[in-house]
């Protein structure tokens, strides 16, 4: 019987990267010829290693007056509470994550509603999209990355034990639009130099 | 006197990759555990490496009733027309990068304005984000990536020399906005299956 190598471990391969994916070979980091910013070079096959912004995809999953949040079971921010949110995947829509997310993370059944608020984090090169949502039931349990689901009014809201801005600024502007009874389309950046983690994973 | 070594010719690292960037060994692509689908998974020093969509960012620049295009000097869909856009960088907000390409492929001086249009083209997982912009005078020239700029009004918009589906829809938004006398957010998924190509770069 031969038991497949496994390493002791596992965690998600940083930004910094030493290797080319392409050939094995050590990189060089350097200024491309035609471009203006260091990048992960090959000089073996030639391979030049771009790195971009990641996409968060988020709802507001509403039951009358109340918002449906999730209390986180993964670091970062274990026990703290926020909205159905995770890494947008390849070959969907900013929706269908969205979507996804509120699936695996609430057990919620809902329908998706508009793009909400499209949130900048550039101290950890991402972009947090929420979009609205209406529970269609009550029926909703925590997935594998939740302690808990529960629904709470504006008033009972933990602001304090939120797990990260994109979502208290999100739940804001969702009650500030609520209260003048017109929901719009939010852009916002983030400024850094705020204690608590604004990412939703380690950064990477 | 010693002659560093160059790579015959460069390209965009792709998508698919061979070996772990942070130790060089070989991948296995396989779901890793407490996941749902297949990862590139380094199984000797236990890195996993996710891959996720990327935003390209660009601007509708205007001025009067005429907007600015830049005729591509670069492969994909190089001597077409497109609206000035690229891929979002590290450390930069999507409003920031919108407003670098416009000054790289257009040497435009302009004041931003909101964001209007978030484009979704999940079959060659990228989003696509346009702001409107307001051009504050008529200095402007191409960049190197640009063979020739110039401002369009309505009527004369080259629809059928336009580079990407995402142009075509961002100014068909625009001017529908723009007839009604009010610009809004607009939250679109283009389907796949059409001929003219999505992406503003060799897919990847």
């Amino acid at each position: 019987m031969t038991v497949p190598l496994r390493a002791a471990s596992y965690f998600p391969a940083p930004r910094s990267q030493r290797y080319c994916s392409q050939c094995g070979n050590v990189l060089t980091r350097r200024i491309p010829d035609d471009d203006n910013r260091e990048r992960d070079v090959c000089d073996y096959c030639g391979a030049i290693h771009y790195q971009n912004p990641r996409n968060v995809l988020g709802t507001i999953p509403v039951w009358e007056d109340k918002v449906l949040l999730c209390r986180r079971a993964i670091e970062p921010r274990r026990g703290f509470w926020t909205l159905p949110a995770g890494f947008m995947e390849l070959g969907e829509t900013t929706a269908q994550g969205a979507a996804r997310e509120t699936r695996e993370e609430a057990g919620a059944h809902f329908e998706l509603g508009e793009l909400f608020a499209v949130i900048d984090i550039p101290q950890v090169d991402q972009v947090h999209f929420f979009f609205l949502a209406r529970l269609t039931d009550l029926d909703f349990s925590p997935g594998e990355e939740s302690l808990e689901v529960a629904l709470f009014a504006e008033a009972d809201i933990p602001w304090r034990d939120l797990a990260f801005r994109s979502i208290s600024t999100a739940l804001t502007l969702y009650f500030e639009d609520r209260t003048r009874g017109a929901f719009g389309v939010h852009s916002r950046s983030l400024p850094p130099g705020v204690a608590a983690p604004v990412a939703t994973v380690p950064s990477s």
